[in-house]
């Protein structure tokens, strides 16, 4: 029985005009992901922390977000692209970095322009970026330590969230690209859409967009596409959903003492069996 | 900061008549089972090899089993009881087992009567348990291995499973309790509680009983009690109404193209935040 | 700064006539193989659970084995051969390990026709083996999992050590080729090579033969190859000098209550930093 | 079969007059540390990074780390001081830090004041140090972040290696100790004593002193003890040795085509089933 092989993430960008992506925090997530159509799956540090119980603040370490990642691409038939935060220090962490993700079989990362150890972009509080010099150095990092051609390099701007302006994200972006960049990803945290649809009818680099559309749900992928975006993010809704139906589920349990009316509602066990591919597994048993 | 401390399962089990359980495959799902009043948690082999999109077959090995184990115990105030299939092999496994849950902080542990590898109970197909006399020696041997008073060890024959009628089931569970087990559970694919109750009549051993009413949801933990149970596991329920919560907002983002619908259903990121303890964390922040 | 890749074990056997391989459990001890001239490395159950102060006897996982082998081809331009014991259990286990090593960038593995859980070659006591048909079926079940056709897999087997005999070993490593073996490993615990030649000279398939000398130290390797061996393995050596070199180097500290004389004896902090190649990594730096 | 069980470091240092402590990278080197009568075991950082063929320059993780630690003290009777590095980032990793490795059951971390990503202190360039305030809440969070009164956290300046002068060295290690520090390291590359000394006349605080006499190999520990120190690491010369055996063995094996005479100076087969306990585990065979 051979395990599933994916497609690089370069080849998926290379052949679809959108790429949606949807969080992840394990294998099941992606799986579910996966045969929801999405076309990749975000490893989302996020997520991987909030599993833990632990705060999205650099304090989980590169193993365990490199343990997540690679548990869920070894389940997968779309590629992972990998959050790795600052790249979880300098440029000799950077580089060490990409050997590891590369050697477990990830084809996309991203890393982002704030300082080792992060705090979330959501969470408040002030968080200095990297000097554009700094980070430059780190992509230029990043590409030199790749061993094949098909390793792809994200570089994400958190201008935005620092509220440095649209046009401090696009002097940013373009010296990403520059300093070999496959993609930019420009972060927000504003209600809507403006700020990035902004920074895009600003941006007259050829390489991709991501955006990560969390705090402006309404901004429709085909709205994004038009104006310019390449991948969408789902960055977490898939860790929301799970949190409200665990609360549920729990809660109904409790109360009711027993799990008839539950069932109704959850998969049942020989769903499972069928995520596990425990059929094709069992035909290995003598 | 201090790290929550829990108290161990056998404090546990002596200070409430009835322990309700709820099984995780991480912290997340500890934390939710916590949160909704569960007296401890299940760290379910099915759950944890399920999320890892891999059978539960004895495929993923004690190291991972115990890092989740691990995990949810580190977020908890409640303790972990955590299910160990075989014991992982012979007597040198179990010893070696025994050693390492309890020093990462693991107060109860389940090994079952079935031969490793082990095939998941409800997945059919023939799976020949272990003779009594070498099950008897894996607990002996767990008991012998242990460091502190405390550690707790749960027998669960599969004889029930098997088809090999009540009579056995009890001679099994009286024979691992001659042999210095904490607890017995009693383990059913039945479509009601019959065979369950029938062997609580014939109980008359001092330990506790465990049951996992899986196929018969509809035994109300009361009634379960009044019959002599005194831990009722709810397995699995939670990673099966995690899979329907993610199918269904899967779905929905990719169907609607943008998650605004979404966002009424799910937790929000300030949830997210509060399981992580955030607030706590960045008050660390200098 | 690149990663080092290391040719496939497959390329090695096809490119040399006699391949030497040192045994290891760390990337240290690889590095310095390496260094010496070997063409591989073997990642040695013995060494690794040593190394942890635990017998060799499947108490370890699957996981730590597939992470000792890991950390060292990471580090290496020669390839690593896995030593996997038994497959780990089953033929579930089998084809786990296969995506499990593969997706780690392992080129080679051997497994033994001993039962799971198995107890060290050398460590006395009844291990009987696997019947012919499921060590078969283990080796059957390994090729249809490996992803790429450069995957190697060598078959070991056991039946000297468990005193059966010459034609017996014969008669195991043809049915093992048969089954898609891409080598085999004939072990032997004798004083001399006697069995082992006796059995080069009844052997007449087309894969290469692997020899580990260790209870029969004075067969030269060119001797080997002349009697139609194609790999050694000196699988414990390193090992065996670390014991001693630290035993010496400890006491005489405790003794001589300062390291001026043990100076002349160890390698320097200097050479300590060419083997962790500093100088490329310090050039990372901004 | 039980666990060796282990005082902790704080019991030792109260016990003992001069602690003799010696660097591992694994359990095999503890156990041979603690057979030669040291009383606890260094897990060095650049000792663990040696072993992964990678540079003392933060690039393994603390998870890599810990789980060094963990598995050297699991194997031993004796205590591991921890080499925790910078504290793997800021406060809140410090936290996080003091949570996991005292949940492994490590009794004692060393952090030093130096900034994450660190460098060896023997590597040279440039180390920028932290402001000694930004230190103290380091010290200050690991103190009120640990679980049990016993936890034991030693603060290591490295302001001798950055050429900072003894008064600065003395007034880092005075505030350190006003911030909870149950001990302090002062570190020194200078080729003899002198220093380090001039640092000893000059401390009147009643916490333990702790030295790494690896550039001053001819500071007996009796003198060192007579000059106040309570605490001497020997911390790399079991890997330096390592080295030196494994490049001796490995070439005499590359040029002498057999393994007789090498045997002759290398621990047996037999000594090390002895340190793998093999005897007692076979007992649970049955």
């Amino acid at each position: 029985m051979k395990k599933k092989q994916s497609e690089s993430f370069r080849q998926v960008i290379e052949r679809k005009e959108m790429v949606k992506v949807a969080g992840a925090h394990d294998a099941l997530g992606g799986l579910l992901a996966e045969e929801a159509g999405f076309d990749a799956v975000w490893s989302s540090s996020f997520e991987v922390s909030a599993a833990r119980g632990l705060p999205d603040a650099s304090v989980l370490t590169m193993t365990e977000y490199l343990e997540a990642a690679a548990n869920i691409q070894k389940s997968l038939s779309v590629p992972v692209v990998a959050d790795c935060d600052t790249g979880y220090g300098n440029n000799l962490n950077v580089a060490h970095m990409v050997h590891e993700y590369e050697s477990a079989g990830i084809t996309a990362i991203c890393i982002e322009d704030k300082l080792y150890p992060k705090m979330n972009s959501f969470a408040g509080g002030n968080q200095t970026l990297l000097s554009v010099e700094d980070f430059r150095s780190k992509i230029e990092t990043a590409k030199a330590s790749q061993a094949s051609e098909d390793f792809f390099v994200i570089a994400r701007t958190e201008a935005l969230i620092e509220g440095l302006g649209v046009p401090e994200a696009l002097a940013r972006c373009k010296a990403y690209c520059d300093s070999g960049a496959d993609s930019v990803l420009i972060h927000s945290k504003a209600p809507t859409n403006s700020e990035v649809s902004e920074f895009l009818s600003g941006w007259d680099e050829k390489v991709p967009v991501v955006v990560v559309p969390t705090t402006y749900p309404d901004w429709h992928a085909d709205e994004a596409a038009r104006e310019g975006v390449s991948v969408v993010i789902y960055a977490n809704q898939g860790l929301r959903s799970t949190i409200s139906a665990l609360r549920n589920t729990f809660e109904r349990i409790q109360k009711e003492g027993q799990t008839t009316s539950v069932e109704d509602d959850i998969a049942s066990v020989s769903d499972i069996f069928e995520l596990q591919n425990l059929s094709d597994w069992k035909q290995l048993q003598k």
